[in-house]
């Protein structure tokens, strides 16, 4: 037996080509060999092939796509109950986890296929836009099938036709996010469908695990931050005081990349112009920040994550403060179904590590501790 | 970075003193060091206090764990209104998953706290028999606060107070099966909640692990099979008759055990006496098989796991089939949660392993592939 380590970082827990996080070069690549900045204005669905197909769709299978997903966008009766019971101010990523576990509530444990990758990928906007509306006090918004995937989110959200810029930035962040290596939520997804369990199980566990401030509830967490600052002229105080009091500056640093991530840059790119209120502010903490970062830990490569202008792309797109974490969701589910479909199709073993030991070693039996628990 | 090791089998991935499975020495070790047949005879409250203090209670102790599981038995609103909303035929996991996830709703994200981890282990067992009850067209019983944990679940389950001995198996069962090293559906509990999230959702997740067929559906395939081989002059054609064909032996074989499973053993003396019907067709076929194994696969320790003998107990105490990995989950969330709670108290890193890139290399990034994502 090895030592253990610590978030088991660089340890290599699985062999994978739906995507690649190139650290040192600060390359995502996803699976067919693309960099993640030749997918700018792919849609949705076109990546989604790409990840569950492993290439890009012909113009007959995109439209087959869009069809099955425009199909499978219906909340079930169980789903619909389920959200129902939530209360108004439950954190929605536990209105999407209920919903999306009611959703697969079926007999037996079916072996995960690329319908139920399709089909769960479909409903999961369904379930964030009715959640939002609901404590709001208004009624769901069917979704319509004639438009496509992100279009019918914000249309869901809102009960009317989204503006086409709102349509392209939500495609464009759900297109970046599909996929990231061997991230928290996707490893729990793994784990879970080793057991030979099914495809809602598994997403229903990265979903949860998605939703820690350490991983996907970070770009809620950026965002809140980046609204105490206050204006420009006090991002440079905020950031000093922040680092001063040792707290934690939320949207930078990662485990994998040790250069700026390729999906903030081009997040932040088009923050610039979709939100002009948020932008100013966050760009100058960024600025401040990663020159403090810098100074104070030269041995840590500190740059901003992809959390940090997320934040500023979902809001201009009209999503709530405390839906991001949802909308992530609602994009990773194609990686984590791609990777689950991945190792079922490899055959792979049941992931059970080993532990180490650190209790107290058995006493002889025969001592008086068996009486007291007996 | 290192080899990819398949099933991350002998990594070490954490350290514990929750539990620990002596694999060569085919002993099982509970928190504060007790053997797990040094607890024979202990109440299902007193080793969850056990697992989750790290000594066993005093009667004060024991008393007042017992009165905040009473407490805590009820569903909640959003709870009901899930598991109503599940379909009848579903998988009762699928219904425990639901309604532990609807149970669990709530305003952000609430950091895992003993209270959390009694209040959930609480809720199952109503889950679980409020759902066997709603599928057969009866009511909801309403937990009974004057029932011990055990007696409770076979009473909600029953509608009537349980025989002695149904209770008794039950809770040898549930203290037996709480905690068990590393397994999958623990280890998914500790990567979920390694990234910061709320208990319940690494609890669910860790319900969708357990509901695998290499999991926790492995008692429910065992009793299946042991129900086709029709009678103990039938169970050695059976046996050689499946390895012949090479098919698998449900209930048979362990990541880690190199020996006789310590829980399996006292499973089955109790089934010798517990469940007479299904005791001699499950014996003659554990012996052809352990001798047919021996033969076949010298080189390989293949002993029976505890889900073998799992299966004849909770048939007797009176569990229909396709509820024994929910009865699993039962247990099991004293283990899971005790893992969490350790997790958070040492501060333990993101679980974020490494990948190996399995895909092609990217192209010059002017090709012509840019052209068709467009």
């Amino acid at each position: 037996m090895g030592e253990y380590v610590p978030g088991l970082e660089g340890v290599v827990a699985a062999e994978t080509e739906i995507s690649e996080v190139d650290g040192q070069g600060g390359r995502l690549i996803y699976r067919g060999g693309y960099l993640i900045s030749e997918l700018e204005g792919a849609s949705f669905e076109e990546v989604a092939y790409l990840l569950w197909n492993g290439k890009l769709p012909s113009a007959g299978e995109l439209e087959a796509l869009k069809s099955q997903l425009a199909a499978g966008r219906q909340m079930n009766a169980a789903a619909r109950a389920a959200l129902q019971g939530i209360p108004k101010d439950a954190d929605p990523m536990d209105a999407l986890r209920t919903a999306l576990s009611a959703q697969g509530a079926r007999p037996g444990v079916p072996k995960p296929t690329l319908e139920d990758a399709v089909a769960y990928s479909a409903v999961t906007p369904t379930i964030i836009a009715a959640f939002h509306r609901q404590r709001r006090g208004q009624p769901w918004v069917e979704p319509d099938p004639q438009l496509d995937h992100a279009a019918n989110f914000l249309y869901m959200m809102k009960g009317e036709p989204p503006e086409a810029d709102h349509a392209r930035w939500l495609e464009t962040y759900l297109v970046l996010l599909a996929d990231h290596g061997l991230n928290a939520s996707t490893f729990a997804a793994r784990v879970i469908a080793s057991t030979g369990t099914d495809l809602c199980s598994a997403l229903v566990g990265a979903i949860g695990a998605l939703k820690g401030p350490a991983h996907g509830g970070a770009a809620t967490a950026a965002k809140r931050m980046v609204e105490k600052v206050g204006g420009v002229d006090k991002a440079e105080r905020f950031v000093i005081d922040t680092l001063d009091k040792h707290e934690k500056l939320m949207g930078f640093g990662h485990r994998v990349y040790r250069t700026y991530d390729p999906r903030a840059r081009i997040l932040r790119d088009l923050a610039k112009t979709a939100n002009p209120e948020y932008y100013p502010v966050a760009f100058k903490v960024e600025d401040v920040a990663m020159r403090e970062l810098r100074d104070r830990h030269p041995e840590r490569p500190n740059a901003t994550n992809v959390d940090y202008w997320s934040a500023a792309v979902l809001d201009a797109a009209g999503f709530p403060t405390d839906f991001f974490t949802c909308v992530f969701a609602a994009s990773r589910v194609v990686g984590w179904s791609a990777h689950v479909l991945e190792y079922i199709a490899k055959d792979g073993r049941i992931i059970r590590p080993a532990s180490k030991w650190t209790g107290p070693q058995p006493q002889d039996p025969n001592q008086e501790r068996k009486a007291r628990a007996g």
